[in-house]
């Protein structure tokens, strides 16, 4: 099997350039990647064979923790963080968090303990006190896509200030009955990226003055979730209120299903406003607040190759992108 | 750190036995697993060490190939894998296939053929045959979810068949006119599974003598492409269907939406029937042919655990459960 070594002569580098053409870290003229990757073809070069990790000691695998990826955002986040990956030249070793609190405990108190990686992505995993001091006596470095600031590198858009310049844009259009389809009616069903959504809308509401306007319609973050709790919402014919805001787009757009159902127009005589601008978002021409998962799984890899490279790196949480987009759900009301 | 010795000697049980009850695999008493399990929390035994694995030879790890996850069937069975594979002390390395072929070629000639793992699930890829040869020659069991028997042990539903079955029923309820949503405009776009699907459905027409009324609204199999194929299908007033099968529920959940932003009442003026039992099909009340992909990922993993251990059993294709489920999408032609 051809080694690094007969890349690197081949293509006329030293050995070191040829480990950072090949693992896309550290920089290398375009020029240079291209011969070395050429080179490496030729060859045949099998990067990442044990030998490689012998001599590194890296297991040259990410070890992602995340909820069941049933849901467009975590599997977009996924997409993401592999192909940042894959370009590097490493795994991704996948641990779901199982559903039950025994199965949980044993993932976080005997499984990831005993398994080698180079570092954890934790997304949206909600670690407890307990589980977070888990993942970092492993002593590895960690980065958190979610709204969890403490003790890690995180990165996540700002979930308040989303669901505030949702409101917002409803309350421009001169809407004062505004309703919230998300909450949900367990308080402790609300992840806390949710309950920051919540908080957004609330806070949108008290500085226009409409505090005795606020109404939540506690619904899970699914789109059966919002058609049921919109259901409920828009069944009392003389409180209807004049617009929602959705949770996430997937109960915007149940809530959107469920008007329609009713016979209720939108934008004419219900607006609607989600976030996240999921893949079905455009097919119902829901505005909402665009953020896209999969470069924020770019963006976690990033900053978990930096603190491998330099694990004592200051903590930092990074604000993804996250911007209104105005489709044909809204409207002034009637 | 406790070895498995320890937790033998505390559980009163040979190694042989207390490892067989903490990796699931051969036969244990209830009472024996017990034990064994009381026994390894109580030690805070860590499975699955790099001792274990140099002992056993084997990486504990198995490899799943499959396309982007950002579907209900790819995510459910990925979960009911990972079930699987976390009782069995097993990990999951993930290996997304990337679009574009310059990628997806460096993932077969490059990326599988370097890394550690004890066997390889292979989800819905169609892998060309060299693909397929390149998995065969990392030496690896090899079990595939999907419609390729060839070469592998495979797991699937019997695609046509289902496709008959959604199509019978609309037949037996004295539907005539029924068209097929899904079939790819493009012929090279359809699937192996969904070709199979469109098979299905023209045979049940030819069985039942109405071939002349066949007709394809080709379609991405997602809730936009049914909703856009179905728009067209239906805007033509002198020539609409009575029925549409869906070839798959995302499909159909988008015909669904199409016919009542058309004001065309469902099932009254419209039937509509599916494929999988979707998340979202009761919901939408929508008469479908059910499949689980999660027993379909413990089958998966049961099966490459049975060729780990008997490299040279026979190759299996195992069929998996599928069937009608009635709801309310469904009703006689008018």
């Amino acid at each position: 099997m051809s080694t690094i070594a007969d890349v690197a002569a081949r293509a006329g580098v030293s050995k070191a350039t040829a480990s950072r053409a090949l693992s896309g870290r550290g920089y290398v003229s375009e020029d240079t990647r291209t011969r070395v990757t050429d080179a490496a073809r030729e060859l045949s070069y099998v990067a990442h064979s044990s030998a490689t990790s012998l001599a590194t000691g890296r297991t040259q695998t990410v070890g992602v923790v995340m909820p069941p990826v049933d849901r467009w955002f975590f599997a977009e986040l996924l997409a993401g963080i592999q192909d940042s990956l894959l370009t590097l030249d490493y795994d991704l070793a996948l641990y779901g968090v199982p559903e039950g609190s025994q199965m949980r405990d044993r993932l976080f108190e005997n499984v990831l303990p005993g398994r080698r990686f180079d570092g954890i992505i934790a997304v949206d995993i909600q670690p407890s006190a307990l589980e977070l001091e888990r993942l970092q006596l492993t002593g590895r470095p960690l980065v958190s896509v979610g709204p969890y600031s403490e003790g890690s590198t995180a990165v996540s858009i700002d979930d308040a200030a989303a669901a505030r310049i949702a409101t917002e844009h409803l309350i421009e259009l001169g809407h004062t009955d505004i309703a919230f389809v998300g909450g949900a009616s367990d308080g402790k069903a609300l992840s806390l990226g949710d309950a920051r959504r919540l908080d957004g809308y609330r806070g949108a509401l008290r500085a226009a003055g409409l505090t005795e306007h606020a109404r939540v319609a506690g619904a899970a973050p699914t789109m059966p979730g919002g058609y049921a709790a919109t259901a409920g919402l828009l069944g009392d014919r003389r409180n209807r209120p004049t617009a929602i805001v959705g949770v996430c787009d997937e109960a915007a757009i149940g809530a959107i299903i469920a008007a329609r159902r009713l016979g209720i127009a939108v934008p004419t005589e219900l607006s609607v406003v989600g976030i996240d601008d999921h893949q079905h978002a455009d097919m119902f021409a829901l505005t909402t607040i665009g953020q896209s998962p999969r470069e924020q799984g770019h963006e976690a890899v990033r900053l978990l190759m930096q603190r491998i490279d330099r694990p004592d790196a200051p903590l930092e949480h990074v604000a993804a992108a996250s911007a209104l987009v105005v489709r044909n759900s809204t409207a002034p009301p009637r």
